[in-house]
């Protein structure tokens, strides 16, 4: 059945999808004190929702952000409103604003999912001089990467790559970013960057192709003089998509390692379903 | 008779106060792309209301919010407000959140107002290593100062001032930053932090009352050192408010400037409700 989107989870409790929602008076709101996760369903079921889960808390401690909500009864109610609208196929969000009492919510959207041509081709990417606050955490602050992509959707990109004050781009608006060189993956320091669940997989997928990682972030120059053939960036909704160019830089390799990658924790996706 | 507050305004309609509201899903809530203003009601009138739905409007243009909102419908709608609930004293804050169909709300709440003890004792505050996103423009982007606020009061300190990557001390979470050598008044320039209406009022009655205005930004070093004698900060509700101590440096000097100035900017506000 398709998916319907009529209900959303407010504090696990089952409500109308218009009830989840904030007053622009909550002080957290204003603030933006809050942590996300996105997530997928696929085949009426949640892709890797313990892991999901366990990020959103570790975000929410990253900044200190108090709550009694626990991984069972999260994980409870993302399956109650698969349940309560029948959903085969959605992202997710889980929503968890901070404050004096705790707020979680979950809401769900029509599948993210890319045309077979971004993979094929390769996707546009510009860069954006800018450094993400607490970059090991999904906050909600997200202005900067709304500025962000709104520049990249001016160039006709599809995402902005940021470029730190050191020159280094380490991630984009919202994907990681990974850079290739023969056989080699170069990725910036889990330190420096949001260590997203899908960025774990690639990682993994990385050494399981016998490809070799280096925790290094690229620098500007260096991909732009022409140092790594291919670009490639991940998220949950992307999983990995080659980039074709980066400013006015074009990549000779689109895919070669980026399509084997994709394919593999796609793969891995549908067999954890089951 | 005493404020009430049943009531906002939404797109220039008068609803339930609950009614101000933002649905979780709403992509410029998750991404925080939206400006405000606070503004203060005393005696039943708006204090300086078109100077702060302008500095709404700059700091919508600088983060490139397009909207249709014109001052007259805004002042017209703010004192719709004030009319419907007989608000004698409030503080109104206007939201104007961005996105294909830019919203804008007016709220009220209770006038914020600080004993007067603050004022003659000084207030403590803490330093925080912290730089605000695009500081000229007053955006939804303040988890770092929620961050930094939350961590003075840690500290029993009431405000964190904030340090940028040069060691300059710039503004705090929710005010303007003053320090004071004999007659001349130092304080950031313009380009490098939030030109709020009070700031502006600060440095007239800086020149009305014979002082000499400096802009430069004090560094932390300096500060600590004792170079300066008085420190004080300034918002729309604080006024002008002495700070006694930041970190473990205690200021010699308490409202010596401060209160004249304090007294003044008060002076004016009464002066320009009638």
């Amino acid at each position: 059945m398709e998916f319907s989107g009529k209900h959303a989870i407010v504090n696990g409790r089952l409500v109308e999808a218009t009830e989840a929602a904030l007053s622009v008076q909550d002080r957290e709101l204003q603030y933006g004190f809050g942590v996300y996760e996105s997530l997928r369903i696929i085949q009426g079921t949640l892709v890797y929702p313990l892991e999901h889960i366990d990020r959103l808390f570790y975000s929410a401690d990253g900044i200190g952000l108090r709550h009694a909500f626990t991984h069972e009864s999260v994980y409870h109610w993302l399956n109650q409103l698969i349940a309560a609208d029948k959903i085969e196929e959605a992202s997710i969000r889980i929503l968890l604003m901070g404050g004096v009492d705790a707020r979680l919510f979950i809401t769900a959207s029509p599948l993210l999912a890319y045309p077979e041509s971004f993979y094929s081709e390769g996707i546009k990417t510009v860069s954006y001089e800018g450094e993400r606050l607490l970059p090991q955490y999904k906050t909600c602050s997200l202005l900067m990467n709304y500025l962000a992509l709104r520049h990249a959707g001016t160039q006709g990109a599809f995402e902005a790559l940021l470029v730190d004050r050191r020159k280094l781009v380490l991630e984009g608006t919202r994907s990681n970013l990974f850079v290739c060189k023969n056989t080699t993956v170069y990725t910036a320091p889990s330190s420096d960057v949001l260590e997203g669940v899908t960025r774990d997989k690639i990682l993994k997928a990385v050494g399981e192709l016998g490809y070799t990682v280096v925790f290094e972030a690229p620098s500007y120059a260096d991909i732009c003089a022409g140092v790594y053939d291919e670009l490639f960036i991940s998220s949950t909704s992307m999983g990995a998509l080659p980039v074709a160019s980066f400013d006015n830089f074009v990549f000779p390799e689109i895919g070669t390692i980026a399509h084997p990658i994709h394919a593999l924790i796609r793969q891995w996706e549908v067999n954890a379903l089951h």
